[in-house]
């Protein structure tokens, strides 16, 4: 890196299909001038996260990526220069600064995070994974001790959080996750109780013994097959917190949604309840000095995946589509 | 209606696709002798409701039933002899008497009920059908002033009282049903704002104009298509009540559920909770309260549908599962 080129990553097409280094092209930009009201920031890691690809579709919630423009993404950066007078030279922020060194963002759209060591956690158990994980968990689904927690996308980022949380709660705590390796993980280093391999096949089974007294709350990440088989094994008043579906992003969605809908829904009186972690910034303080005492503590193990070079952005993105992740997956750019 | 000779409708074989009078039989039984705690009742109205067919299926929040019984349905009944110290003779109960003269009840599985004229209200503004509209709607959907509130089944015994109430609360109520002349009749009669035939064909085009701000609160009885048109127009933080699924229950059910599962839930942070009017009967003193104020100022009109003879029970289930009622279906046996 140096201080005159900004490196940009643009969405050259935006996929229909499987998502590939071929929807992306590195360039060189100009760094652009702050106007009133603007930081100029430098990217210092870039997040990876399945709603990169969920914003491809189209609108969420927020606009639609659009082709030929810069990728969007969330990333840690450091205020180069501001006309703004909240911010200034020297002060970490977190925001939209999309797949580049540089870029001039609106001071409303960044948020000033503290200066910790390592700045990764602000990506991860601090950032957005770790407050998702900690509201979908608590606020959404509601655990009770002694109550069954599964989790899918268990070795992810927000997953191995929610699972760790939840036994924190004095759950027990089944990940769903691809791959042996992966589901040991979870149980050696992670104090899972069960993990289910969603590679393996027999789903339905494996999550029966794994939740012999059935679910009682669902953290989903994924939708699809898999979220289809946990309702089908959801205790009477259970709740399903709907996070993501990870199994829709990448690729042609599903003709159809879960069996079970409504069917299962009225009979075992369950809540199905959408959420996004923005809905709960008002209550972020709190949130931090529980997952900063956890941590402390040892109770919470923080597990980051970091990659090196802006130029491995597009790759980091594709296989964390295809599961080859653990914990937290970012950029240093 | 003699009383020696107990008329019974037998389910004689479940069905697997759609129900039809084939699979029923009128026979006669012996008067049965009620045992200790039991109550000897003779039904008087016996109600028709979609659940009926969910039971054959399996499992639902009750046994499923068998074939070669009586066929199981709730009534309103006058005790004969009584074997309880609870109950006396000329006390009106509603259980499940099954599809029968006389029948033989744990008194515990009985609720007595107050004397009011007409005593078919005991079986739909004041009986399962009324509770479950009010606390479906007023304690799963929580409707607020000038939100838009779309009922399916609504010229049916729960959805017709459903849009009554929204409306008392001061909603934009939008019905959806089968037939101009029940939408007609929604609108005209019951002081719907708009209704949506979804016999028409283009159910999505119908119910965008006829909720143009988006849907708050949907209360589904259907399922299926219909809820899959209404979760794509449902508003942020929307909740969805799912009281039943009588697209799903009469023929084979789909075989997936609707599409936006979980993905718009997510994205619209929407809550879809079942429920079950049973779960609330501790608060049914309050509700029949509110039911009655609005009944006697006029503000809630109760439409029923009485149909007479114990024999025609099947097809009076049979044309229920069509569609073919308006308001609260029942038999006089």
């Amino acid at each position: 890196m140096n201080d005159t080129v900004n490196r940009q990553i643009l969405l050259v097409e935006k996929p229909t299909g499987k998502l590939g280094p071929e929807h992306f092209r590195l360039t060189k930009g100009a760094i652009p001038e702050p106007k009133d009201g603007e930081a100029l920031v430098r990217t210092r890691y870039i997040s990876l996260d399945a709603a990169n690809r969920a914003w491809m579709h189209g609108a969420t919630y927020r606009a639609a990526v659009e082709a030929n423009t810069v990728m969007a993404g969330g990333g840690i950066a450091e205020v180069v220069a501001s006309k703004d007078p909240g911010l200034k030279p020297g002060d970490i922020v977190f925001g939209d600064t999309g797949w580049q060194d540089f870029a001039a963002v609106p001071a409303r759209h960044l948020t000033k995070m503290p200066k910790l060591e390592p700045m990764t956690h602000l990506l991860s158990v601090y950032g957005i994974a770790g407050l998702t994980a900690y509201f979908g968990l608590l606020h959404v689904g509601k655990p009770k001790e002694g109550e069954t927690v599964v989790v899918s996308a268990a070795a992810g980022s927000v997953g191995s959080i929610v699972g760790q949380i939840a036994k924190i709660k004095g759950c027990r705590v089944v990940g769903i996750a691809g791959g042996k390796d992966k589901c040991h993980w979870l149980t050696s280093e992670l104090g899972f109780d069960a993990a289910v391999d969603y590679k393996d096949g027999a789903t339905y089974k494996a999550l029966r013994a794994a939740a012999p007294k059935g679910i009682d709350v669902y953290f989903d990440n994924v939708g699809g097959d898999i979220l289809e088989a946990c309702l089908a094994q959801m205790n009477n008043r259970g709740r399903i917190a709907c996070c993501g579906a990870i199994s829709q992003y990448d690729g042609v969605p599903s003709a159809h949604g879960p069996r079970g809908v409504p069917g299962l829904i009225v009979v075992k009186r369950l809540v199905m309840q959408g959420f996004i972690v923005m809905d709960y910034m008002d209550q972020s303080q709190a949130a931090l000095a529980d997952l900063q005492s956890w941590v402390a503590s040892g109770k919470l193990k923080v597990q980051e995946d970091v990659i090196h070079g802006i130029e491995n952005t597009p790759q980091a993105l594709i296989g964390l589509l295809a599961g080859e992740n653990r914990g937290k997956r970012m950029v240093k750019v």
